[in-house]
Parts: structure tokens; C-alpha cells; sequence
């Protein structure tokens, strides 16, 4: 069944995704039933997922969110997801904590409230957790016995883990010559990992080309035939921020830009809540977070253009170093149409919010986090970002993955054994 | 107030630690008022908390623990801590997955239902943070402006992380030639992180001395001048368990071994449920796990000794590698007492059960996490435990903090970026 389609890829009615209905191109809006189809037939654009919230009243919608589990999975009547979704063998990724971060608040001279939406706790400790057991659901949903894709780190893991749990092989591909520590993650939960000899281009090429073949015949890529599935997982980040806040729209957001996918998602999930009346209908601003190395929208936001640039990535930012981000333009319009904006960090101001973040709050980011601290900095420097507004930014991984870009960090002084070397050392 | 007599550390009635009333004496009873002591001025015996639990209502304190937050603090009626804590800033760890295995049962032939209670997912990754969370609270209560403690690992992490949240100074002691790796992920919080020329040994000598000298006065050492409350955090792991299960006591309950302590309080809080009528007065197992090559406890067990004889520890499982347990005699108690035993493997039997739970579950374990489940499935194999009963077994750290155990997990294979290779490669 993994093809691509749609005339050979329509399961039609026997497809129980919940409350999807259909997948509707986001460019023409041309509609095909659900299936592991990405791209549109008619114009070639991105397919979404479409969905019936008709039958929902807001209140019971409320009640049943509140006695839902502590994961994702008490927002399942707005996902693509099956019902008994929580019944089945799978992560049970997010909830994860809302940080109330005084202290930060304080350094930045933020008044209005500031929170980090902490997706460390995550199972795989990265919010990849999120997107990938939406993906699981499509998978099951649509047949498939093995669960694919191809990464350079975050992505590899969670995959990894969300197969081995529910019981389906799995087969990712990376670049050969990935960093030890990150092939171990990788490699752990025992699936098969593949290391192509190329680049992560090289690797995504053939992975398409896989898709196409009898080969891959069964195989969910979850970042591509799956996309549409996948994506839908980040609207859970911004469903749980306005519950954790009491269900209130924050005034501000700062998400990081990789392809873009997770910012647009956050958009869609902040208006589903309006929409279904769970929260007020009030405006709210969203930023885009990037590394200088590889910052292809914020130059494009800046510049004005609504047209993205591709650039050739060079940042410690790893898991955000996507040159050529394909939902780039739809974040450029999100920005302008709420206010927001799109802004980038010099590696060395990752680092310094990295330790910043670490030392107010005591969480340990990626450097993905780094950078959406760094530029919430940034954004209050240069007037961008109102200081006395309620403000969310998100850390979507976890300083364990990214050890190498704090390295220089070590002891404050080495000492004898001794009260006379303490004192010496001028630590008491 | 850093000092270490009964006479001079006796905030009296002023401090309020919630339901705690006093420190009792483990081996004669003698009672002291509540302060920053550990040991007994009478027999030198280990200081414990006393508690008073009188008012409680059964059903009333069930909702109320049900009502609370979703972290340990749903449990501070029954915790050293004032009633108020949920309110201060403190990393909010626990309330950790308990995740139902079925993977890993089929595997190890358990058929009463096996479950993983893991505690990767607290803040810092590893039950570290439900003890410190504790110290914490008394270091305000007592007054201490610096949280500090020795440590190897783990430990550092989650003291420089809930001082940094709390804002407070911490101050973390390590030998000074520690993994670059590990001297991050305790730097990174911003404290103090000193390191001494010596051994571990040598670094816990220096703090006692540190604790009774005017240089260490206002310092909280969560593990020697806070050691009862700190202690107290594990009760935790013992009451979220059988929340999780539904208000029931496991039948049998796996627990790693270092200083012992963590098990003494796992059945110290198994206990106080059946006390409080919170869940019905059944037999219960529990069984300690330590690698063979720091094994001092499982030693005595099998040779049926009262007495622990130290040993010079040889591991991988370095989180657990205390060649002198402190509450080793305890530890015997209570698997015997319970009808448990203690059981150790090897470290080749650590990584493969690190493997085993990565490739049944998706959980990527610290190596004390491998110690657990490799003795689980040795302990089934001569016959110790019953896979007809429902097993839970604990995973207290993550495996991303000791990468260099599981070195050896790589690639399957490696191709080149075409489908002809891939199938030479025979991953189809």
C-alpha cells in the first residue's frame, strides 16, 4: 500500500482516524481521502488533514479533555487518531511541563509572565515524540508493518522507540558518518538502522525513490508518505499551553524553525481552540526561532520577501539546520498575519542561552532551546516582543542530545582534600 | 545552622515540614526534634522521619491525593514538606510513566503483567530528583542558602538543577577526573562544581569535615546533614506505583541496590498505603538487584549473613557502585522479611538487558535500569520470582547519561544511496 498515488491509495471509509474526514490540499484545496499520500494530485501542494469537530459541544469537549490521560492523548477528538488510541501500545508522549520561569523572566526583564514549554519530558526527550506516534496511528491505520524515515538525530530515536513499543519493525536512514553518540540513540531499540554513504540530501533522495518501489512496499516514512499524519502531532503543543495556562491563549509564542511544519501546526491548533470556543477569541503574536547558520526565513522575514532562499546550513542548531525549509513561506505569512516575527541567533548566543535557561531555571535544552531563548532575548531587545504580555517559548529537546556545544562548560576550580584548600579556593 | 549535635540544630516547633513531627532513631526510637541531623546522639543509628498521619480520613486523603498535581507533590499529606510546597519553585519531578510491558513479559515469560515504573522521565532523567526535591524543602525550612553534596553522577545534576530553580547557591562536589561528559551535565546548572584530588572516598570525607567547620555553615549536603528528608523522596516511587496500578500493591517489586536506601523507602511507603487503609493489606515481595561486581549486598543474601562485608567496586552500573551500602542490613530485612531475595549479574548481562528493554518497550535505560531488568529475568529463571504475579520493576535513570556502556550498538549496514543497494544489503 505504500504508494504514491491516489487512485491506488484510497482505503476509504474502513479508515478510523477519528474525527478526520479527508486530506485537503492547502494550496487549492482539492480534497482525496485519507491515505498515505502527501502531495497533491491537482497542483502539487502539501495535503492537510481535514476534519468533522461539527458534532462537538464546548463544554462536554472541555470535561472530556480534563478526565483524558496525561499525555496527547486527551486531545484524540482533535487528531487524526482513533478513539481507543490510548489503548494501544504506544509512548504516551507529551503533557509535558508549562515552566513558570520566574528567574529567566527576571533576567530578561519579562513582567508579563514568562513560561518554557519544556518537551524534554518528553519519552525520547525531544517533542519528535509528539509527531511520531501520529504517524504510529496512520501507519496501523493504513497496514504498514514497518515504520521508516530519515534523520540525523531527534527523529531516529523516536522512531526507533514508538516502533519497538508497538511491536513494528523499524528501518531508518541516516548519513554514514553520523556521530557515534547519535548512532547509539539511534541504534538502541534494535531496529534496523542504515547508514547511506552521502549526505542527509543523498539520504532523503533515497528515501522517495524507496517509497516509490516495490521494496518499500509496507513502509510508513513518517516524515514523508505519513507527513500529513506526522504533522498534526504539533498542534498537541499548543492544545496543552493553553490548558496549562487555564485555557488562555498566551499574547506571545516562540517557536523554532526547522521546516517550518511545527510553527504553522502551533498556528492551527491555537485557531482550532478559538474555533471550538475553548478559549477566548483574542490575538496572539507567534515568532519564528533560527540559527544564524541557517536562518533562510528570518532572512526572508527580514528582507521582506515571501519567498524563501534556500542556504547551505552551518550552525551548532543541528536540529533545526534545514537550508531549503519547505513550510517556510506559510511561516512568513504567519508571522505577519499575527503580529509576530522571524528572528535569528549567532551560535554563541545559542551557548549563552543554553547556560542561561540552565542556570535560571534548571533545564538543560538542545540547542534548539537555545535558540528560542536566545531570540526571545533578542526580540526583546530590538522592541519585537512585548515584555508585559504573556509569553510561552518552547524547548523541544534536551541538552543531553548536544552535549558538544557546551562543552567548554567545567569545574569552577579543583581543590585538595582539605578545609585549607576549600578556604584557599575563596568558595566558602 | 550547619552543624551536626542535636543541641544546637533544634528549630523546635518554628519549622514546618507538614505531617513530620520529629526524627526518630531506626535502631533505639530516641526522638529528636526535627533539624538538619542524621545520626542518633544516643546509638549513632540512622535518623528517620516520624510522622504524624492521625487526622487522616482514608477516603478523604485518596482524593485529595487524586486531585493533586501531577508530580510528587500530590503526596506532600504524607511527605516532610510543608502543605504549601506545590506553590514554590522546585523542579516538580515524579509522576513518572508506569508502563504496562507487555513486550518485555512475553520475552521473560511473564504472565501476571509486568510493568516498567521509569523514572528517566523525571526533570534531570533519574529518581534523583524525587530525593532532592525533598532536601530542598528542608533547606528552606532550616534556613540553608547552599545545597550541596558529593557526588559521581546523577546526583550532581539534579542538586545543581533544583538549586538553580529554587534560586539558591549550589555548591556540588565530584572527584576532580570525572567523564568530560558528566562535568557538563553538573556545570551546566551555573553552581559550584568543584573538583577534589581524590577518590570518591576522599570527596566524602572532605564534605563531613566541610559540614562541622564555620565554612560550611548555611550549606545543605542533601545527602549527609539532609540525608533523612532527602531519603524520604523515594517513598514516592512506592505510592505513585500502586496509585498507577489502580490503588493496588504490585505482588512483587524489583529494586536497584546502592547505598539501599531507595528500597528501605520504597516498602517504608508500601507500607504507610496499608497502614492508611489506601490499599488492601496483602503480601508483597520485594527484591534488590546489584552487579556482580559490586555486589556486597547480594553476597550476604546468598550466604544468608545479617552483616554487609564492603567490596571494592568493579561495574559499569556506576550509579550503583557503593561498595559500603549504608542500609545493606536493612535491605536483608526486608527480603527476607517479604520473602524477596537479592540477586546480582554481570555487567555483559547489564548491556543486554539495556538492549532488551530498548527493542520490547522503546525505554532506553541507565545502566541501573539494566541491573533491574537483567536480575528480573535471572530471578525467573532459578525460580525466585513467580511470572504469574504482577511484577513491577524500576528503571531510575537514562541511558543517554551512559552512552559509553552500549558503545558497541551500531549500524546494520551501510549502502550506498540506491535501491540496488539496498537490496544487496537485504533489508527489504
Amino acid at each position: 500500500m505504500a504508494v504514491q498515488t491516489v487512485a491506488s491509495s484510497t482505503p476509504g471509509s474502513t479508515v478510523d482516524l477519528g474525527p478526520a474526514t479527508a486530506l485537503s490540499c492547502r494550496e487549492c484545496g482539492h480534497r482525496v481521502p485519507l491515505g498515505p499520500v502527501f502531495a497533491c494530485e491537482e497542483c502539487f501542494g502539501p495535503l492537510e488533514i481535514a476534519y468533522d469537530f461539527s458534532a462537538y459541544d464546548t463544554e462536554t469537549l472541555r470535561k472530556r479533555i480534563e478526565a483524558g490521560p496525561a499525555n496527547i492523548w486527551r486531545y484524540a477528538p482533535l487528531l487524526p487518531v482513533p478513539a481507543d488510541v490510548a489503548d494501544k501500545p504506544n509512548l504516551n508522549p507529551g503533557w509535558t511541563k508549562l515552566v513558570k520561569a520566574d528567574h529567566l523572566a527576571a533576567e530578561l526583564g519579562v513582567t508579563g509572565g514568562l513560561y518554557v514549554k519544556d518537551d524534554s519530558g518528553n519519552p525520547t526527550h525531544s517533542f519528535k515524540d509528539r509527531v511520531v506516534a501520529q504517524a504510529l496511528e496512520a501507519a496501523r491505520a493504513f497496514g504498514f508493518t514497518t515504520l521508516s524515515c530519515s534523520s540525523t538525530g531527534n527523529l531516529a530515536g523516536a522512531v526507533g522507540a514508538a516502533a519497538a513499543r508497538a511491536g513494528l519493525r523499524s528501518c531508518v536512514f541516516i548519513p554514514h558518518d553520523l556521530e557515534q553518540g547519535k548512532v547509539v540513540m539511534a541504534a538502541i531499540y534494535g531496529g534496523d538502522l542504515v547508514g547511506i554513504e552521502g549526505t542527509y540530501d543523498d539520504v532523503n533522495r533515497f528515501c522517495s525513490e524507496l517509497i516509490g518501489d516495490p521494496a518499500g512496499e509496507g513502509w510508513g516514512f513518517v516524515n514523508v508518505n505519513l507527513r500529513p499524519y506526522y504533522a498534526e502531532g504539533s498542534k498537541t503543543l499548543a492544545y496543552e499551553i493553553c490548558e496549562q495556562l487555564g485555557w488562555r491563549l498566551p499574547d506571545q509564542i516562540v517557536v523554532p524553525i526547522a521546516s517550518g511544519s511545527q510553527l504553522t501546526k502551533v498556528d492551527k491548533g491555537l485557531r482550532e481552540l478559538i474555533e471550538l470556543g475553548l478559549v477566548e477569541d483574542k490575538p496572539y503574536k507567534i515568532f519564528g526561532a533560527q540559527a544564524e547558520g541557517c536562518s533562510p526565513v528570518s532572512t526572508a522575514f527580514k528582507a521582506g520577501h515571501d519567498v524563501v532562499r534556500p542556504q547551505k546550513p552551518n550552525t551548532i542548531a543541528k536540529s533545526l539546520a534545514i537550508g531549503n525549509p519547505a513550510d517556510g513561506p506559510y511561516v512568513l505569512d504567519i508571522a505577519r498575519r499575527t503580529g509576530g516575527a522571524v528572528e535569528d541567533v549567532t551560535d554563541e548566543q545559542v551557548v549563552d542561552a543554553i547556560k542561561l535557561l540552565a542556570r535560571t531555571e534548571g533545564i538543560f535544552a538542545e540547542t534548539a532551546g537555545g535558540v528560542t531563548v536566545g531570540v526571545t532575548r533578542k526580540l526583546i531587545e530590538n522592541g519585537l516582543l512585548d515584555p508585559t504580555k504573556t509569553t510561552v517559548v518552547l524547548n523541544t529537546g534536551d541538552g543531553l542530545k548536544t552535549l558538544d556545544a557546551v562543552a567548554g562548560t567545567g569545574l569552577t576550580a579543583t581543590i585538595r582534600p582539605t578545609l585549607d584548600s576549600f578556604r584557599e579556593a575563596g568558595l566558602a
